[in-house]
């Protein structure tokens, strides 16, 4: 749940610094708004580190005085002075005891500015920054809010200082508060003096200031190379971008505080204060990250109705009926399941190189709708067979029997007779089989034992079930797996799954870029990883982009089809070499707003048969298989972020790669701009893609575009061993290059899938 | 010297195969080529590894064949059969024994479409080339010539197999072949059908093509890591494009090879075989590398006159008459005294906190620029002099004494009687100059031994001499060692020198960046380094760029003077704080042609008095002290490198630090691209400079503008210290941020220049 905090203003503190005759009397001011606080239901205060009298001295000190003032000397005197040895005086600080700083959040000095565009007064701003953090330290606070940012021209000054600070305080949570906007606000403000360059501008911004806002965040958490200590403290007092796209971005920060001034309510007709429509579904999407609310002003009465009270009340009330917070709080959801996974990086499981626990087994096996679709696919697969005869199934990895289970059920169900061979090659599970059978299937079921690429099932069976899927689909080998069970699956017969694809999205999130970090050495950067994801942004948007040759926002990579009928097999029916099994992909994504990109989603979609689907596709999972368990999706992470203006477009290739031991994936981006007027530099990949809608089936048929520099040695380019058609196309638009990550492979060869 | 091969045809080796009555019978084909070439004066020969019965069995077994053809199934078992064991056969190779390959550059088979639009053919010719390259290995090849990219759209895919390659083969060099363009020949050949995307164009291209080239490579090395086994094999076949800013950039790449045709040659006036005047400059630039120059059709009698030595005697000439060669080998140039140190980094002399040895006084005593400059400056200052009775000049920093024989020179020939006190803090130079003081100088010189900062003169004197510059001026501490030094001067007192300006310039070299990237520890990146700049090219170019607001091509940080008259002091007129000696500045550069940034260059230039000048500014240092040997440029590294597109602009952030103990330089680089219409994100730096032409001082006023996203919290903003007047300025532009560096610092605190 989000902790709330009321912040206190210095008024409020002096007032509180009278003489009372309640029972708190003794009691320091800051002490009291702690009292008085709890008793409102709030988990504490928000309070200035320093007051009036500091800032009047640094102003004093260090700011330029009119020129030939008498005291001009003597004050550079004492200025220097204070560069030397900086400290406070008593009656510059608001606290002075631990205790006080315990529950406090400590806003520092506002008023300093670490970007202004002098250079003394940055220099002197800094040295006061380090003063008050010296002495917030002393006083072992855990969170300090820093001045916010004013300057994108001194930006990279601001960082800086933050970056040397966070190095010289220990164990301090420092939060940068950023104040986020509505671009048409901007506009309006045009002509006033602190938008200075804006003054000849005349048609609406856009999305650029709130895109500004952000990167200028973006730039201060990159000089300070992401540093697991600074964080966010939004600021929502100014009202809000109505593009929640735009918002959604500060759900993959580190976003940890929310100012929440009274002023931002508004009265509903019943005179109680609510927030307007974006905030609202801002706050109940940004709940999930359990911030810190801040509000402030609540005790002023702005609002006729409702009391102070009325606003927590009304921000409990948004966190409730928060979609995100109601699935966690929703039995039998994939939200629910995952609770404490959210973020978490696991390796993908290798069943084909590890023998599963049984634990394992049982948790995959808790899911109800995954082996619901299977027994829907087998039941259909039967229902429609019209061969007479016993019809033959062979369960190609039964682990500890759901899908045997599943089988006889179906099998029932449409009053057919069939047989069933399950195959497994893991010795634990296969004690539990032969339990099962005994107990349960008697002679209604054959167990094999034995790894179903070598072993030889007595009969070819007309219907084959597998469920031997990962998250990106083929990345557990699935498509190796059934290559060698092919050779017992007849001529005509039916493989469940029938096809499956995987999917690709561009995604931010500074919270998997640090935990990815984190396994030090370079390999935690080289491999994908399973993970619930929670605090990310995809970065695509649908549609074409400039260029108009964008696909839409998540985009198949490939596909792999059982039984494949052209593959070329030896005489024991298994394929000579792998490569069929080799894929590559190339995908264009249109990114509309800036972002820093720090991996790929990775998803995938299955046909089991007919209109029978497995789906983990953010889009289309709830129409394919609602709360299914089973998977989280894979995240393939960049080493370094990439920065991704508005309006670019990101170039994703990805290979499936292979060789006699193993099986690998690799990944790369591009970054590109677009500029009008046709060059060579045009390079275009893959025509628009419908959204996929509700058919199962992606059409993901590309158009490619060759252009040589070498004009020498012209040769035809090589007849496609597809036989596809390529069409030229012109897009009448010059991309223009920008940027690229490293490719990224597990570390060149080393083991990944072990075959 | 530059290495010449000859470049042997699959048609030249099958004739020397044919039995032959000369003394050659019993050597092989290649044998036979290599011992002719030789004879001619080569070094060795460059031959196709691989002949067309290869590249039919490839085509036959990989591409696809005609719908329905009979034997297709037969051919593709095969194929498959290859894919498992790929190998060759005897007569599709072109040498078999060590001793064929032990001199010769091997070209592999360069129809092998590692970039082919259809994924088979990428497939096929990957297994192709590891096939080439085993066998290459087999033989010991030493360099290998790699078939070139031909389609930026699938670039990546052919950078992803050189990588594999590169880590699956150990030692051999792997060059890529890259030809280059005259853009206005692209442009002709828009209509044909390798130029697809290009066909509606109407206008010049500018230099895209040639950065197109340039880029494809850029991306190869990228995906690469910049492997230091991958070079780069120009082929200057097509003509080359006019620019030589758009040339240079192959200057800062691994280039090892340039393809050379008899037909790139035209005759001169009298027949000979002569370059095109762009080609020709090229090759004078580009020699200083000393590439392997590999010619080919010289036996074909393209030319009337000169045979088939012309054309590498012409080439010899060139290179004799290069200015990069020409002053390597000309007695006391900077580039002849820099001999082996050219591209290899140094760490900065740390001369205060280190005791130099008597070897290193005496190479910097050997620079007779740099003592006649000071004899010169002082021999002025004391030539002006008009004060009455005894002038009283004080060498701070005496090191061995060249600056106090200097003095002493300048008074007879000024013609003035002075005396000299010498300051040294350096126990062991102390001993040189006691024993000079005894045999040359006796009493008109007083030896004062301790650190400037801390011992007593008996006199405050006239002129205070000092030589504790660095390659980027401050960065030996002369500031702070001054500071202390100024005790003893009097008030109106001259310094010499009376001031210097550090400059700054970013460059691209891949051979820098991967210096720096050897000293593994991240710290190999975080501290700039003494080198003699050779394999790099500047990035930036002069003038404003599309916002305008660029400035020269190499940019003023920041100056120093002395004596400075602002200093708070204490009693013992020691400063304060060290406050007055930290900077920042804040560089715009407009960069012309898109590259890759790996660095700075830094560069400084002093006043030591009236017009007598030192600098290492490359475009003035020839102006202001030709020849001087002492100070090779400082290199500031950056950890990755960062792409630049052509027109972009590059801001780069450089702080001068300090604290009680250490001093530190910290630096940081964003780049944008102008796009029309003003938005709040036009970000401007500093207006338009002079580029400084002869006069020593360059105008550093700067234009700031300022723009706040906060309109809440409208602030007046600080008046400047410095008192300086703000004016606003709309460039009518948008700047998109594009990317950025990290912040470079010397891995936070540890110490760097100790005080």
């Amino acid at each position: 749940m989000a902790a709330f905090v009321t912040h206190i203003t210095l008024e409020h503190l002096e007032h509180l610094g009278q003489p009372d005759p309640d029972d708190l009397s003794g009691k320091t001011p800051s002490q009291k708004a702690t009292a008085q606080a709890r008793a409102k239901g709030y988990d504490g205060i928000c309070l200035p580190l320093t007051n009036d009298q500091w800032k009047a001295r640094w102003r004093e000190l260090c700011l330029l005085h009119p020129e030939g003032s008498p005291d001009a000397a003597a004050l550079e005197q004492s200025a220097e002075k204070w560069r030397a040895k900086p400290g406070f005086l008593r009656d510059e600080v608001t606290i002075t005891r631990l205790d006080e700083a315990e529950n406090s959040i400590i806003l520092l000095s506002d008023w300093l500015e670490l970007d202004a565009a002098d250079a003394w007064v940055r220099h002197d701003a800094e040295i006061a920054l380090q003063q008050e953090l010296a002495y917030a330290s002393y006083l072992n606070v855990h969170t300090a809010i820093l001045p916010p940012p004013r300057n994108r021209e001194h930006v990279a000054s601001y960082a800086r200082i933050i970056n040397a600070v966070l190095s010289s305080v220990p164990y301090m949570q420092l939060s940068v508060r950023m104040p986020i906007y509505d671009p048409s606000l901007i506009h309006l403000d045009y002509g006033s003096t602190n938008a200075a360059t804006c003054t000849t501008s005349t048609k609406p911004v856009a999305d650029h200031p709130s895109i500004a806002t952000w990167e200028m965040w973006d730039t201060i958490r990159c000089i300070c190379d992401y540093h697991p200590r600074l964080t966010l403290a939004l600021d929502l007092t100014p009202p809000l971008p109505s593009s929640m796209d735009v918002l959604r971005q500060w759900v993959a920060e580190p976003t940890r505080h929310l100012f929440l001034p009274a002023s931002t309510f508004m009265p509903n007709a019943k005179g109680y204060p609510v927030l307007p429509k974006s905030t609202q579904s801002f706050m109940r999407e940004i709940m999930k990250l359990q911030p810190v609310v801040m509000f402030s002003g609540t005790s002023d009465g702005l609002h006729t109705k409702g009391g102070e009270a009325a606003y927590s009340q009304y921000i409990r009330h948004l966190e409730k009926t928060s979609p995100a917070v109601k699935a966690m709080r929703t039995e039998g959801t994939v939200e629910n399941f995952a609770q404490g996974y959210q973020d978490y990086l696991q390796a993908p499981l290798q069943p084909l190189m590890d023998n599963l626990q049984s634990i394992t087994y049982q948790t995959f096996e808790q899911d109800p709708i995954k082996y619901r679709q299977y027994e829907e696919a087998v039941f259909l697969a039967l229902s429609r067979w019209q061969k007479p005869g016993k019809i033959t199934i062979c369960v190609a990895g039964a682990g500890r029997g759901p899908l045997v289970a599943r089988c006889l059920t179906a099998m029932k169900r449409a009053n057919k007779e069939a047989f069933v061979y399950a195959v497994e090659k893991n010795p634990n599970a296969y004690v539990t089989l032969q339990e099962r059978q005994r107990a349960e299937w008697g002679d209604k079921v054959q167990l094999l034992f034995g790894d179903m690429r070598a072993l030889n099932v007595p009969e070819q069976v007309d219907i084959l079930v597998s469920e031997l899927l990962g998250s990106f689909g083929d990345n557990e080998l699935s498509p190796e797996c059934l290559d060698g069970a092919m050779r017992f699956l007849k001529p005509e017969g039916i493989s469940i799954p029938a096809s499956y694809s995987a999917f690709l999205a561009p995604i931010s999130s500074s919270k998997l870029y640090n935990e990815a970090r984190v396994s030090k050495d370079e390999k935690g950067m080289e491999t994908p990883y399973v993970v619930m994801l929670q605090s990310i942004k995809i970065l695509s948007g649908d549609g074409g982009g400039l260029s108009g040759k964008c696909g839409p926002q998540i985009q198949e990579c490939w596909e792999f089809e059982h039984p494949r009928r052209d593959a070329v097999l030896n005489d024991q029916g298994l394929p000579l070499t792998n490569s069929h099994n080799t894929r590559a992909a190339k995908l264009t994504f249109h990114i509309p707003h800036g972002g820093a990109l720090h991996g790929l989603a990775g998803y995938f979609e299955a046909v089991l048969y007919g209109n029978i689907g497995i789906s983990i596709h953010p889009e289309r999972m709830d129409k394919i298989s609602k709360d299914m368990l089973s998977w989280f999706p894979l995240f393939f992470p960049f080493k370094e972020p990439l920065y991704l203006p508005s309006k670019s477009e990101l170039q994703v290739t990805i290979w499936r790669l292979t060789n006699q031991r193993q099986v690998w994936y690799e990944w790369y981006a591009e970054t590109f701009l677009a500029l009008p007027d046709a060059s060579p530099l045009v390079s275009v990949t893959s025509a628009p893609r419908t959204s996929g809608g509700d058919s199962l089936k992606i059409p993901s048929d590309k158009v490619a575009v060759e252009w040589s520099p070498f004009i020498d040695n012209i040769e035809m380019p090589e007849t496609p061993r597809s036989g596809r058609v390529f069409t030229v196309d012109d897009a009448g638009i010059r991309l223009v290059k920008i940027g690229q990550t490293s490719l990224h492979n597990p570390g060149g060869r080393s083991s990944w899938i072990g075959l």
